[in-house]
């Protein structure tokens, strides 16, 4: 136990949080948050958690926490199509904790919230037995009955991807100092550590998904384990072009340097990138609100019928994943 | 690392989880939950963290743990006046977490939903880096504007509880081996461990809530510390006879037998009782609506002017109880 004294719940509530609640969070001094949702929508829900060590790592800034944490959170709603809402935090905060890191942890919270128009409505804080845990439940609507759902997938549908893919696996394998990290400029080795700390929703482009994706849902666990769960829940199959598959110009550095790496940027996970399965004929009204809300888009390959794993060509031939997504077991 | 090999994220929801899913959850088969509120009504949310040695203790059964998780939020639920619509589970499973442990953790969370009318929407499953960690997101319902809140007392109202107070704080007490165990006979100690295991939210009685109370809360951290609170976020304080404080009789025996231990029965948490604030006229109608649930009412006290701490009066004189709320940290 710390022998310092420490604040009540209550006090560090008001103290940290209270000023970062929206109304419906009756300033944090309710049981319970308060919603009304509006008319003819429906309200999307869903709660992801992360682990010290093993979703962000000790030393990692306590604004990027939290900035990841609620980060994760509002992409799986922009993938439904959904205008986040706001969100709750479950905080379970080991006994070594400081005020001046609960202090950048709330900052950051507050900027992010800000960022994604997604304000704190309530929570709950309590004593970690092990490493700082957070859940994060986020709450976003879709009018009655459009949220874009994992399952609609069809035969002839194209693939797209926003942003570029591999960037937060290989900002996480940047700490272990692998050889091809000397083939990279100090710039390019920044843009992926942040792009592993600093995940970036697209919930600008949730309207854009409703009215032209079939299927969609946010990479996390590898862009090959992912399109293989959304191809299965959908009954379907899918074929990529590796080449088309976006890297910023920092993964294709390190890609040249180490070509083996392209593997690891497929299966790598840690994207937060939007994968989407859309009717040709909305193919060119996606890219153009994408481009209006500047997010880029690429197409990847195409859905087809069958129930294999999903085939990745390139130059050389075909390649299957069969690891599939990151296993958290 | 455990060494066997362990089913993937996705097996053990498909197993353990999917079976327990309700409509809005689709199967657990997408990213996120959809819920089509009704119209007319508003969406109250709140969320409660358990952590292993905190909340509950190491070798507690896994459905008691579980009923536990999903109880503390449904009474959360309850004291808003809200009917429980479903609930979403963060859990973050220690590295010897086991089959067996996981199936009869969700056997009792599956017996719970349904007991609670509250089923399973959605959720997440990490490596906890430590103790068994669970946050609970629950949802409910309201008509529109009518939470219950627990700023709104006013001087007058006469104060209620649900149940009998202090049980789950003396079941705790009971694995100390305390010298009043002796007291009570086997019967009545396995009734106080089990007040501790296996919370009664008070769900049935949420709509008469609605009806009839001013403020309401659900007593989880004391009930001296939680009716201060209540008071201090409606701007009043209050009176209490302590000879009313309704006790069970397994409670009451230990009392008769450690006169002392009153003061632990009135500060020691666990209840997950109502508290509430009832104006005089509406006091009959709830008394009879709690009993068409089967709830026992008492009524304990009463709200009055002034923003000291709330005053519990016996034969003896008056204490207040400074310490308040169990803090968390």
């Amino acid at each position: 136990m710390a022998s310092a004294p420490r604040p009540s719940e209550d006090a560090l509530i008001a103290r940290f949080f209270a000023p970062l609640a929206a109304a419906g969070g009756l300033g944090l001094k309710d049981d319970a948050a308060c919603i009304s949702p509006r008319p003819g929508h429906d309200l999307v829900v869903t709660t992801d958690a992360l682990v010290e060590t093993v979703h962000f790592l000790p030393g990692d800034p306590p604004d990027s926490v939290a900035r990841k944490a609620l980060g994760v959170n509002v992409s799986d709603l922009a993938a439904k199509g959904a205008e986040p809402v706001g969100f709750l935090l479950a905080l379970a905060l080991p006994e070594d904790w400081t005020e001046s890191w609960l202090a950048a942890f709330a900052a950051g919270l507050g900027e992010a919230a800000g960022d994604f128009g997604c304000p704190l409505l309530g929570g709950d804080t309590v004593k970690a037995k092990g490493a700082l845990t957070l859940s994060v439940t986020a709450l976003g609507e879709v009018p009655a009955g459009r949220m874009v759902p994992r399952t609609a997938a069809k035969a002839g549908d194209i693939l797209c991807v926003t942003g570029t893919i591999g960037d937060g696996a290989l900002g996480l394998d940047l700490r272990g100092d692998p050889a091809w990290a000397a083939a990279l400029d100090a710039g390019e080795r920044d843009f992926l550590a942040a792009r592993y700390l600093h995940p970036q929703p697209r919930h600008r482009l949730a309207a854009a998904l409703r009215e032209n994706a079939r299927a969609s849902m946010d990479v996390s666990d590898g862009l090959a384990g992912d399109l293989a769960k959304m191809m299965r829940a959908s009954g379907v199959s899918a074929t990529v072009d590796l080449d088309r598959v976006p890297l910023s110009p920092a993964a294709a550095r390190a890609v040249r340097a180490e070509p083996g790496l392209i593997d690891r940027i497929v299966t790598g996970g840690d994207d937060y990138e939007i994968l989407c399965a859309v009717p040709e004929k909305k193919l060119d009204r996606l890219r153009l609100e994408a481009e209006g809300c500047g997010i880029a888009l690429s197409v990847i390959g195409q859905v087809v019928p069958g129930h294999g794993a999903p085939v990745f060509r390139t130059a050389a031939g075909e390649r299957r994943y069969d690891v599939g997504s990151f296993s958290h077991f």
